[in-house]
C-alpha cells in the first residue's frame, strides 16, 4: 500500500491517480476533505477492475502539524495493515507555498507556510520511523528546488524547503543500516493550481503539468536489490 | 550602535561584552529579563570611562517569535537613532538547541525549536529590512555549522539552522543592490550553557568556549570600502 | 542513437547492453580497443533480430583527453547521422578511480586521474555543445557520489568528480534556452572492476551491480513533453 | 615564516606586503622570475627596519604543477627552518583564470588552466601534508567564489575551482585529529591584473582592491586556543 500526503490536489493528486491506475492500494490524506473526495472518486474510478476499490483505496483528511492528527494517520495505517495492505511506500507532497517580496508577507501566512511544510514533515517523518523503521519502507519526500538554492521573491518558502532537506539529509544519517529508505525529490516549477493562489505571478505555460512531474517520479522510484534512486531533481525544459 | 540578540549568554553575551570594551555604543536583547540584566550589566562595567554607558547601552527583552515584541524592538532603535546612536550592526546570535534521536523529542518541544530559531530570524530579519535596507547596516546572522550539512542525533536542528540558511541566501538574493548587507556565520560546538540543556551528551572540554568564537568573529567583521566578510565558519580545533 | 562513453566496462557497458536489449542504435566508445570489442559483441548478440546490428550499434576506441580523438568521435557521429542514425542521447560514463591516502599517491597517476575525468569530460562535451547544442539531446554525464561531499582516502578522486560537477552546473546556465539538456548522475559504490585496480581495498560485497545501476539510470531518464529528470543519485542499499 | 604562492602578482603580492610590513619572516613564490623579484624588493621595503629583510625575505620562482619545483621549495622551506624561520602558515594564492564561452575556449588553455590550478593545488598539498601535518600549520587555500556556484562564461574556471573545493573538502577528512589545519578562503571578483588577460570582459571599477581582500584574509585568519576560521567568503558590495 502507498501512502500519498497532500493527495487533494497538484502533484499529489497526479501521483495518485497514476498509481491507481497501475492497480496500487492507497491511502490518500490532504488537508481539505472536499478536494480530497474528488481524488477518491478520480482514483476508484481509475483503478483496474480488479482491485476491490472501496478497501485498497481510501482517504482521510489531515493536518499534518497536528500530532493527534498524525496519530489517526498511523492509526489508519495500521488498520490498512490489518487488512493485508502493507505498507511500501510514502509519497510525501503535502505543503503549501507563498511568495513575493518580503516585506510585503504577512507574519501570520508565514507561520502557516511554516506549520504546513516543516512542522508537518517533521511530525509526518517522526511517526513512520517510530512505528515503521524496521521496514524496508521508501519514504519520498517531494521538496522543491527551492530547497537546493537560494531565490528573491521566495525567501519564506525557501526558508521552508531548506528546512526540510536539512532535515531529510540528518534523517538519512540518523536511519543509517536501517531497511528504512528516504528518498528526495525536488520538482522544478509546475503548472499547478500552486501559483495563482501563492501570490507571485508566474507565466507557467511552459511549466511541466503535475502528470508529467507524477510521471517521471514514479518512473524513476523502482529499486534493485541492492540499490535505489535516493535523490532526484525533476525540472521543466 | 549594535544590535545584539541572544546577549542573555553563550556568544551572544561574549560578544557583547568584547564589543562593549571597545567603546561601542549597544542594544541587548534577550528571552531572559534576569540573564539579559547580567549581561548588560557586565557590558556596562567592561565600557570604558569615556562612554555614557546608561544611555549608550542599553537592553530589551524581546520573545522575537512575537511580531509586537520586534515592534518594540524596532521601536526602541528608533529611539536610540533619535539619541544619535545610529543603527550600524547587528549580530543576530537569538536561538536555541534541541538534540537527540527523532524519535525521543517532543512535538511541543520541536514547535518551540522552529520558532526561536526560524521564525524569529524571519519576523527580526522582515522588520530589519522593511526599516532599514537603505542603509548601509550589516546584518550578521549567526547560525551553527549545523546549517551547512546534516548530522544524525540533530535532525530538527539541522532542519531548524537550513531554513535560517536557505533564508539568508534568498534574502541576499532580494537585496542586491541595497546598501544593507548579510553575513553568514556558522560556529562549530562551542563550550557554553547550551549544552547541558540541550539533551544531548557532549564533552566539551576541547570545544572553543565563547569567548573565543566572539574574538574570531569580531575580528573577521571589519569590511573595507569595496569588500566584506560575507560567510564566515568557524570551527574548533 | 545513443552515443555511450566509458562502454569497455562496468556501468557503461551494462548501460550499453540494456540499451542494445531494447534495439537501440549505439554508438560505443572506450579506451581499450579490446574490451570495448567485448561489449560490442555482446550488444550486438543482445539487440533484437528486426535490428541490423552491424550498422546500428558500432564503436570506436577514443582517448577523450587528446583533442584528435575527440574530433574523430565526431565525425563518427556525423557518419552514422549520415546513415539515418540520429544523435538522441549521450551516457557519459568514461572515467577511471585512483584512492588511498594522499601522501601514498603517485603524481604521474593523479595526472592521468585529471587527464581521465576531468579533460575527457571537458574536450568531449566542448565539441557536443559546438556541434549539436541547437538539438535536443541529452547529455547525460555519470559522475559518482565523490563529486557531492569530500572523502577521506578519496582527495585526488573528489577533486577530479568535483570538477566535473562544477563544469556541468557552469554548462547549465551557458546552454540555458537551449534544447540540449544536461543530465548529472551520481551513482554510489558499485561492485565493477572498477575497485580492485583503483588502490582502496573494499569490501564490494552488498555493493549494486552495475547491471544494478544501469536499470535504474535508465528508467529514471526518460522525459515528458515539458520537463525531465535533471539530477539523480543512485545509492546502494 | 609564512609561505605565500602566487606572490608575483593580485592578491598573493598583496597579501605578501601587508605580512612584510607587520614584520613577519616570509617565502614568496611565483611562476614569474621577473615580477616575483618586484614583489620580492616591495617586501623587503615595506619590512621594518628591526627585520634582517635579505634572509627573512625570501623568494623561489616555481612551476608547482611540476613534481621538481615543489621539491625545490620544500628544501628551502627546510633551509629556512634550519636557519630558524619556522613554517607557521601558507597562503596558496597561486591559480589561474580563463574565461568566457566554452565552445571559444582553446584546449591548450584548458589544460593550462587545469594545471595552474588543480594539479599545482594537488602536489604543493601532498608535500606539505607529507613533510609537515605533525606540526600546527594553517594551510590557507585561496579559491574565488567560482568554487562555490556554477556560472556562465566561467565552465572550465568553475571546473578547476571547484576541483580544488573538492580536495580540500577530502584532505581536511583525511587530516582529522591532526594539529595542521586547512583553511578555505573564497574571494569575489577583485580588479587586478587578472581579468584584462583573461578574455573576458568586465567592469572592474567597483571591485574590492587585491589590497582589501588581503587586508580582509589578513585580519580574519588569526586562531584562538581552540578555535580558528576554517572557511571564509569575500565578497564585493
Amino acid at each position: 500500500m502507498i501512502l500519498i500526503t497532500g493527495a487533494s490536489s497538484g502533484l499529489g493528486a497526479a501521483v495518485a491517480k497514476q498509481y491507481a491506475e497501475q492497480g496500487h492500494a492507497l491511502l490518500l490524506t490532504g488537508r481539505s476533505q472536499e478536494r480530497l473526495q474528488k481524488t477518491l472518486a478520480s482514483c476508484r474510478l481509475a483503478a483496474p477492475e480488479f482491485a476491490d476499490n472501496n478497501t485498497c483505496i481510501q482517504s482521510l483528511s489531515c493536518e499534518l502539524s497536528q500530532d493527534e492528527s498524525v496519530e489517526q494517520l498511523i492509526e489508519k495505517i495500521h488498520e490498512m495493515e490489518a487488512d493485508g495492505q502493507m505498507l511500501a511506500k510514502v509519497i510525501h507532497c503535502a505543503g503549501s507555498g507563498y511568495f513575493g517580496e518580503l516585506e510585503k508577507q504577512q507574519p501570520q501566512a508565514i507561520r502557516e507556510l511554516i506549520d504546513n511544510n516543516v512542522t508537518s514533515s517533521i511530525m509526518l517523518l517522526q511517526q513512520l520511523v517510530m512505528h515503521f523503521k524496521h521496514k524496508p519502507i521508501k519514504l519520498v519526500v517531494v521538496m522543491s528546488t527551492a530547497a537546493l538554492s537560494g531565490k528573491a521573491g521566495e525567501t519564506t518558502y525557501c526558508a521552508a524547503k531548506w528546512a526540510v532537506r536539512g532535515f531529510v539529509e540528518s534523517l538519512r544519517l540518523e536511519l543509517k543500516g536501517l531497511p528504512m529508505k528516504l528518498i528526495a525529490v525536488y520538482p522544478g516549477g509546475m503548472d499547478t493550481g500552486f501559483w495563482p493562489t501563492s501570490g507571485k505571478h508566474v507565466d507557467t505555460s511552459s511549466f511541466m503539468s503535475a502528470d508529467e512531474a507524477a510521471t517521471m517520479l514514479i518512473q524513476a522510484l523502482p529499486a534493485t536489490e541492492h540499490g535505489y534512486v535516493a535523490d532526484l531533481t525533476i525540472q521543466r525544459g
